[in-house]
C-alpha cells in the first residue's frame, strides 16, 4: 500500500507525461495558424483530435480521481500553500469538470461549435442576425446543459465563468463592474464633447513593414522577451502559444499604413510571453507550474501594451527609436503629439479596434448581455435591439448594423460564454498591481524612461509568475496589493487620459 | 467471433491511428530543425520520446501479432497483390523487426549513439581517429548484436540492410555493385586525365540567396511540387518530410557564392517530395501509402536532381530564367558552358560534394568497409588505412587526413549501417527508370526543353508512385522497366559525360 507521497509521485508524473503530450497540440496548434499548407488542414485536424482525445482520456482517468482522492485525506495538503495543497486542489478542479461533462455533451459542442462559427462567419459577412440567431441557441441550450453537470451555487453563469477564471463569481465581477461602469460611462462622454481630438492621423502614415518587425522585436527584447526561448511570427489573428519550458511563441500581423496594431500587439503579447517565460519550469505540467487565470494572464498583457507601452516615460527612449526606424514618417512628431495619439480616446463599434478606455465598456455590455441571454432574461431576437440600446448608453453611439454590433465576435459562436469578462479583469488586475509596483520600486517611471525594464520584470516574476496557480486570482491581488480588487487603480489610471483632453 | 475482413478493418484502423500519431512526431521533427528556439531543445527531446514510445508500444502490441496471424491464414491475402497481401506482407515485416528488439538493445543503441555522435563531432574537428575508434566498435557490437536478434540467411549485413531496402542482401548488391565499379573507375580515369575541366567558376559567382530562393522554387512548382500541399524553407542540413497527406516540407540551405547546392538540392528534395505528394493519401498509415525503400525513394530525387535537373533540355528553358534572375553573374555564359559545368566529374574527398559520376565510388567504398567491419574482417583500427587505399583505387586522390577520410560522414556514429547503399542504389534505379520512361513517352527530351513535366510526372505517378510498397523495390522495378536490376543504364548515362571530355 503506497504512502501518501508516493501517491502524490504518481499523480505528478502521470500529470506532467499529460501537459507533456498537450503541449505537443500547442506545437500543432502554432504551426496550423502559421506554417501549415492549405492542402494539410484534414491531417492536422485528424492529428490534433486524436491528441486532444488521448489527453482528455489520460486525464479523466479514474486511477486519477482516486489518487486525488487519498491525498487529500492525507497530511500533504493540510499546508494550504504548498505545492501539492495547490497541485490537488487545481487538479482536482479540472477533474471534477473534465469528468462531470458526459462525450456525448462534448461532442455535440463541438459538433455545434463547427457549424455555428460557419453560420456566424456568413451572417457577420451579409450582417444577417435572424441566420445565426437559431445557432446563438442552439448554443446556449448546450451551455445551460453544461453548467447544470457541473453544477453551481449561486447561478448557471458561474459554472462557465469557472473554466476561465476560477473560483470568481458573476455576482463579483457585477460588483467591480458597476463601480467601473458610471464614472467611466461619465469620462469618456467628456471627453467625446471636450472639442479635443488626438492627432491619430500620425499613426496611419507609411511603416514599412521590416521596420516595424525590427522595432517590435527590440521592443520585445528590451522589456525582457527570451528570444532564445521563444520567437515572433506572423498570424492572421496574434497570439501567444507557452509551448513548454524554453518554447514561448508570439504572433503578429503588420498593417503598412498603421502603426499601433503589430506594435502595441506585440507589446501585448510580449507580456503573456514574459508570464509563459516565468512560469517555474520545474513544476511544468502540474497547477505550481501554470498560469492562474485568463484574467491574470491578461493582466500581464495590458501592463506591458497599455501601462507601460502608453506611457510618456516609455516613449523617451522608445519614440527617437521609432523616428531613426521609420525616417521622413515620423520626422515632424513631437513627444507631445505621440503620447496623445496612442493615448486617444474615442467611441468605436469594434472591441479589437477599441481604445484603452473604451473597451471596458464593450466588454460590459457583452457580459451583461451573455448573462441575460444565459439565464433567459434576454430573448435570442431582442439582441440586436439590447446592444444597440446599450451601446448608446455607454459610448452614445448607435452600431449602423449588427455586423458592426453583436456579429462582430467570434467568441459566442463558438460556445466560448464567461469568456470576455476576464479582458476587463485583466485591465482591472493590472491598474491595481501596477500601483503596488510603482509604490514599491519608488522610481518606476524614471526607470522606464530609462529604458530599464528589469526591475519592473524581476517583482512580476517574484510576485507573480513564480507562483503559478498556487494562489486563485482574487487571493493572489489581495496578497500583492493588500486589497480586494477594486476599480479605483483603473479608473485612475484612466482618468489620466482625460486629462489630455482637458476632461477631468 | 470476427471474420478476416473484420480483423483486417481492425488492423487497418489501428496502423491508421498509429501512423496519425508517427505524423505528429514528424511535425516536431521538422519545427525542430527549422523552426525551435534553442531553449527549447529539451523539452522537444521530452516530447519527441514520449510520441515514440507511444508509438513503440502500440505497434508492438501482441494483438497486432494477432490480428496479423489470423488474416494471414485467411483468403484475404490469397491474391498477393491485393491491398491486404501487401499491407500484411510489410506490417508483419516491421512488426517481426520491432518485436525482436529487446527494449534494452534499443535503449543502449539510441545511448551509445548520443555519446558516439558526439565523440565523432570532436574527432572529425580534430581529425582524430582513434578518440573514435572505440565509439565505432561499440557501435559495431550492437549492431551484431541487432543483426543476431533479427536474424539472416546469409549475412550479419542483410539483417541491417532490410530495414532501410526490404528485402534487398548484401551479396545481390555486390553483385551489381561489381558491375559498376570497373567501368566507373575506368571512365573516371580517362576523364582525370583528359586535359579538358568544366568551367565550374561560372557556378562560384555572386548568388544572391533571394534570387537563388525565388528560382529554386519556380523550378519545384514547375516540375510539378503542389506548393498548396507543403513547402519550401531553410535547415542546416536539407530534407524533405512527408508528414502526411496534403503537408510535404522541404529545406534546402544557399549559399551567395555558389550555385550548385540550393537549386539541385531543391530538385533533389522535390523528387522526395514529389514521391511524398504522389502516394495514395486514402492509404495513409499502411504500407500501401508508404514509399518501397529508401533506394526508391531515392531514385525519385536523383531523377529530378540529376536525370532531369542536369540534362541539357532542361536548361533550355531554365538558363534564360537564370539569367533574368541572376542579371550579371551569368550574362557572358553561354549554355555549352553551363552544361559543362553543372555535369563537371572530378575526383573529391567529400561525397556530399562530389559530382554524379564519382558519388557512386565514394558509395561503393563505404559499403565494402561497413561490410567488412561488421564482419569482423576488417579490424577497425584499420579503417583509415583501407579507406585511404580504396580512395586511391577508385579515385586516385589521397585524403590529407581522417576528417576528409573515414571521419567525414556522420552516419555510422549514429548506427546507420547498411544505409550508404542506398545512395548508388537511388541512381541505379533512376537510370533503368529514366530509360524506360524515355522509351515509353518517345519524345522525353523535347518535352523537358519545352519546360513539359507533367508526362514524366505522370508515369512515375503511375508506375510507381500509386503502388506503395505493393511491390518490393526489386520486383516493382523488373514490373516497370521489364529486367531485372543492372548497372548498364547508369552506366550508359554516366558515359555521357565522358563525351564533354573526350573520354568515351
Amino acid at each position: 500500500m503506497p504512502n501518501a507521497q508516493q501517491t502524490y509521485d504518481l499523480l505528478v508524473r502521470e500529470l506532467k507525461e499529460i501537459a507533456l503530450l498537450g503541449s505537443v497540440g500547442s506545437v500543432l496548434g502554432w504551426d496550423e495558424r502559421t506554417q501549415l499548407p492549405p492542402k494539410g488542414t484534414d491531417h492536422r485536424a485528424a492529428q490534433s483530435s486524436l491528441l486532444a482525445r488521448m489527453v482528455h482520456e489520460r486525464f479523466t482517468s479514474p486511477r486519477i480521481g482516486d489518487w486525488l482522492g487519498e491525498i487529500e485525506s492525507s497530511s500533504l495538503v493540510t499546508d494550504r500553500e504548498s505545492d501539492a495543497a495547490a497541485n490537488v486542489r487545481e487538479t482536482r478542479r479540472k477533474y471534477e469538470r473534465a469528468r462531470k461533462l458526459p462525450a456525448s455533451l462534448v461532442e455535440e459542442q463541438s459538433r455545434v461549435a463547427v457549424l455555428a462559427q460557419q453560420a456566424w462567419g456568413e451572417a457577420r459577412k451579409k450582417s444577417d442576425y435572424p441566420s445565426f440567431a437559431p445557432w446563438l441557441s442552439k448554443t446556449l441550450k448546450l451551455k445551460r446543459q453544461e453548467a447544470r453537470c457541473i453544477g453551481y451555487a449561486a447561478e448557471m453563469y458561474d459554472a462557465l465563468l469557472d473554466e476561465f477564471e476560477p473560483g470568481e463569481t458573476a455576482a463579483n465581477l457585477r460588483k467591480t463592474f458597476e463601480q467601473l461602469r458610471g464614472p467611466l460611462v461619465e469620462l469618456i462622454g467628456k471627453i467625446a464633447h471636450s472639442g479635443r481630438a488626438a492627432p491619430i492621423e500620425i499613426l496611419e502614415r507609411n511603416y514599412p513593414p521590416e521596420a516595424q518587425a525590427k522595432l517590435a522585436r527590440e521592443a520585445a527584447e528590451a522589456v525582457g522577451f527570451d528570444f532564445q526561448a521563444g520567437r515572433l511570427d506572423v498570424s492572421l489573428h496574434p497570439f501567444c502559444s507557452g509551448i513548454g519550458p524554453g518554447d514561448t511563441r508570439m504572433t503578429t500581423r503588420y498593417d503598412p499604413r498603421y502603426f499601433g496594431d503589430a506594435f502595441f500587439g506585440v507589446l501585448h503579447e510580449t507580456g503573456h510571453g514574459l508570464y509563459d517565460q516565468g512560469l517555474p519550469a520545474t513544476h511544468f505540467g502540474t497547477p505550481c507550474g501554470e498560469a492562474v487565470s485568463l484574467g491574470i494572464h491578461e493582466s500581464q498583457s495590458r501592463m506591458w501594451e497599455n501601462f507601460v507601452g502608453r506611457s510618456r516615460s516609455f516613449w523617451k527612449t522608445f519614440l527617437p527609436k521609432a523616428k531613426s526606424a521609420f525616417g521622413q514618417t515620423l520626422k515632424d512628431v513631437s513627444e507631445d503629439q505621440w503620447y496623445f495619439a496612442i493615448n486617444d480616446v474615442r467611441p468605436s463599434f469594434i472591441r479589437t479596434e477599441a481604445d484603452e478606455a473604451t473597451y471596458n465598456l464593450h466588454v460590459l455590455l457583452r457580459f451583461e448581455l451573455e448573462r441575460a441571454l444565459l439565464n433567459n432574461e434576454l430573448p435570442v431576437a431582442d439582441l440586436p435591439a439590447a446592444w444597440t440600446q446599450k451601446m448608446q448608453q455607454y459610448l452614445g453611439i448607435t452600431p449602423p448594423d449588427d455586423a458592426r454590433g453583436c456579429l462582430q465576435d467570434i467568441h459566442w459562436s463558438g460556445g466560448a460564454i464567461g469568456y470576455f469578462p476576464t479582458y476587463t479583469l485583466g485591465n482591472l488586475y493590472a491598474a491595481q498591481f501596477f500601483e503596488q509596483v510603482a509604490k514599491d520600486l519608488g522610481d518606476l517611471d524614471a526607470q522606464l524612461a530609462r529604458g530599464e525594464f528589469s526591475p519592473l520584470l524581476g517583482w512580476l516574476r517574484h510576485h507573480i509568475h513564480r507562483h503559478g496557480m498556487r494562489y486563485r486570482a482574487a487571493e493572489l491581488a489581495k496578497r500583492v496589493t493588500g486589497r480586494e480588487l477594486s476599480a479605483e487603480p483603473l479608473l485612475r489610471h484612466l482618468g489620466r487620459k482625460g486629462e489630455m483632453y482637458g476632461a477631468t
